[in-house]
Order: structure tokens, then sequence, then C-alpha cells
């Protein structure tokens, strides 16, 4: 699933991945922005709880975000394939100004929802300007290219992760969350590894890049995001690698960045600027 | 990489993924049809080697293909992502009618080539009508998810398939080779367990999918191409798999097609029908 066409005289909606751990009661910034970019009071808001098995997930983020004077939340989740085809559902995703999906685990929204009404519904309301955010599993799962699981550690080593495809909003990322604190740099590097076209986003807990129209990334939350750029790699030992043997690559570019700092997916510019007025 | 955009009025080139070990002298139908494809004699055919770590593997289909009277061969190689930048290799990729991608190691083909100027111009010749070819490890390269590695048996398991970003001129697919000869239909299934948006192709030696502008799939060569087709599916178990466990999917769609037949890839129809007139 190729990021969809965005038909003429239509903008992108933001695409923001969270990852996970985000503050929901005390100064939940992120949340905050999202709840704004989707038009606040007048806000509709859709939470898919699909990633997760606990079955209070939806209800607590439709609370969080009530809270936080959204105009409407509500929840739809989906147990089967069959539910991702019904009528009624999709007709809910249809009338939403922003969609959030919960973490949990990536590979139940890749399993339930692939190649279902309900991924091509969330693809084209994003090419025509719905906002979608996913925390953790729901992050993950925002991109083409989608950490299916993996390894811990620091350098890269061929079998250390798994790819698979995800939702596809966008094509030029591979996403990793929870990335400080449970220690992901290695599985990312890896992910890059196998094709440098790809720009890893490493989001650490309560950090969200908010992914504008233009492909500006503006970073959100207390933590760091960690963007490596393999747009100057002059090599990949990736081909030569056994699945236990460590990778060797030459030129990856990488910038830590915190909130106010920018990325620009299409130059692949980093700036420390401040945070951008947020675009509704 | 995602499908690129095929300009208006432009019409898509073929995409060839050949399963590996096709005739090369006796009978050699499919590199006999890619010739006709490409213009026969009026034929400028580039031959890409760098899969193979062969010296001879370039000069070898240069031979082959002027024996079938290809109007003019030529070899471009590259050792390093720096070659993958150089403007007068890109020179020549630009004025071709055909590009072949010969067998080897697929991951040489996405860690050279992935995000160079190279991989970039394929895609935006292929968009403009420019035929390409890949037999074995140049097969599996030419789709967006590409099987890197994996490992043999019938039934599918968490572990057995690597999936990574190849080339991206279809997204539509995932390729596998010598699929009968090694016994690979496990990992193509367990590669749609992830995500099953995707269509598996699985191509024996000595056979080809010739994939038209319109989406339809000719089988053409000896052997059998596999379809498998995940749409109609009413579970996978991927999301609660361990690396060792095996994967449970129910109602999968299969079809087995030799020269001849041909498969949709937009309506997913197969048909046992009369092979199609080879488009010129």
């Amino acid at each position: 699933m190729s990021p969809p066409k965005v038909p003429d005289g239509a903008t992108r909606g933001w695409i923001v991945p969270i990852g996970g751990g985000e503050q929901k009661e005390h100064d939940p910034v992120i949340l905050e922005r999202f709840v704004q970019l989707c038009g606040g009071r007048d806000a509709r808001i859709m939470v898919i709880p699909t990633a997760s098995r606990l079955a209070d997930t939806g209800e607590r983020y439709k609370r969080i975000f009530t809270e936080l004077s959204a105009g409407e939340v509500r929840v739809v989740d989906f147990d089967t394939r069959r539910d991702a085809g019904e009528a009624g559902r999709l007709e809910e995703i249809a009338e939403c100004d922003g969609i959030f999906l919960t973490g949990g685990n990536q590979l139940r929204l890749a399993t339930l929802l692939g190649g279902t009404g309900v991924a091509r519904l969330l693809r084209e309301r994003n090419a025509n300007g719905v906002h979608i955010a996913g925390t953790s599993a729901g992050a993950s799962f925002l991109s083409e290219h989608m950490i299916a699981f993996g390894e811990d550690g620091v350098t890269p080593h061929a079998g250390s992760v798994t790819l698979a495809p995800g939702l596809g909003l966008t094509n030029r990322v591979v996403i990793d969350q929870h990335f400080t604190q449970r220690n992901r740099l290695g599985r990312l590097i890896t992910a890059l590894a196998f094709n440098p076209f790809l720009i890893g986003l490493g989001l650490d807990e309560d950090t969200a890049a908010f992914i504008g129209p233009d492909q500006t990334v503006e970073v959100e939350g207390s933590g760091t995001l960690t963007v490596v750029d393999a747009a100057k790699l002059k090599f990949s030992s990736m081909d030569q690698a056994g699945p236990n043997d460590s990778v060797s690559m030459l030129g990856l570019t990488m910038h830590v960045l915190v909130r106010g700092a920018t990325f620009n997916l299409h130059t692949r510019h980093a700036s420390a600027g401040a945070l951008a007025v947020t675009k509704e």
C-alpha cells in the first residue's frame, strides 16, 4: 500500500506517530495539539483501539479526548476481518476530522485491517485532509514499511528486525517507538540497511512527530526524535550478513531532535528552530 | 518506494519477473518475448548484472540477447553506491527500451541501488514505457515489498520470511522465485500473513509473469505461476505467533497457472485462457 494520491485541490491530513506513553492527564501536549489540529471544540475524533486487547482502551481515550474538549469522540473497534468490511463502521470513519490508533500490537492492525475497506478508507480520508495519529503500535502501523517486531540493542545485526507492510500513509519513513526506553537504535538502523531509501524515525515515549502535508516533521512532547538518514550511505553489508552477523554501514546521518525542532522528509534538512505554528 | 506515477498520456512499461533458470539457448521463449516486447531488431536492451558476483554474468546475457537479434545490448554494472550516482551510467539507462536485472542476491540490488539515482531512474523510466525484467534475485527486487531471504517449506511459520523494501515498480505483489524447485510456498504465504493486502506470486524456474500496463499478468515459460490471493482472508494469527510458531490463515485463494493463463491484479480474476497477443 503506497501513499494514496491526494486529489487536485485537496491537502493531505497530518500524519502523527507518537512513541507511546504520552502524557494523558498532566500536561498532555501531544494529545492536546492533535485535538486542536482536528478543530478543537468542533473536532470529531474517531478512536480505533484494535491494536489493543484490553477492553477499556477505547473508552479511556474517549474520556481523555472529551476532557480535552473535542467536540465529539467515538470508538470503533474491529475484532475480525469481516468487521472491517461492515458498512456502518465504514460510514463512521468517513465522517470524522481525526482518527487515533491506540497502542497494542501492530500486527493486530495489519492482520485485521490490511487489504480491507477500513485500510482503503483510512488512506483515502488522509489524502482528503483527515488527520491520523497513532501511538506505539499505532505509530508503527502508519507507514508503508513497518517494523513488525525485533530485538533490542544499539548496533545493527541482520536478524534484529522484521519488516512487514503497514498502512502506507507515507512511504518515506520507517517508524520505531519506545525508542530510548527500549534501546531500539540497532533495529532501526538494521531496517535502513536493507534498502537505504528509507528514513528512520525513532520516537521516545511522550514524543510525537507531526508530519505536515508539506513533508515537514515537527517534534512535540518531552522526549527526543532520533532521525537516521541513509541518503548519503556509502556502503551497507546487509547483502553479505548472516542472521546473527553484525552489519556494517558507512555514512549514516543522524539527528537528535527535541520539541520545536523540524526535519523535512523531502529535502532531508534538519532545523533546531522554534516550534512551527500549528496549521489547522 | 511506491510505484511511480505514470504521466498523463504515457503508458507504463511491462514488469517481467522471471523465476530463475530460464532457457537461454534451447527454446528461450521468455527472453525472446522480452526482446520482442522491447522492439525486436530495434530493441536497445540494458543488462544490469549487479545482483551477481560472477564476472561474466553481464557479458553472458549480452551474448544471449544479441543472438536473439536485439538491436543493441549494453551492460552497466554498479559495484558501489557512488557508481549508482554517476552521470554517464545514468544516461545509458535513460536511453534504452528494456532493462534486464540478472540473478544473484536481491540484497546486493537493494543495498547498492536503494535510494540512489539509479533506483529513481528505473522507476521513472518504467512509468514512461520502458520494460523492466528481472530473473531470480532480479525478480524479487522489482516489487515494493521484497522477500530478502527465508526458509524452505510448505507451511507458514512466523520466522520463515524476512521482508525488505524493494525497487517498487509495483506494490500489489510479493514475488518469490525458484518456487517449486526450492519448496517456497510456506514463506510466500507467511509474507501475506503479515498484511493480507499483498498478492503472492510464486514463480517456478523457466517461468515468467508478464505484468502489463493494464495489471494483467500473462504467464510464459515451461513451469507454473502460483498466485496466492489473501483478499478474502478471514483470519491470520500472525499477530499472536512467536518466531518458530506455525501461522494459521483462513480463506486464502490459490491459483496455479501455466503458459497462456492470466491473472488480473486489479480485479483478482484468474483465467486459463489462451496466451494473449504480445503487445508492443
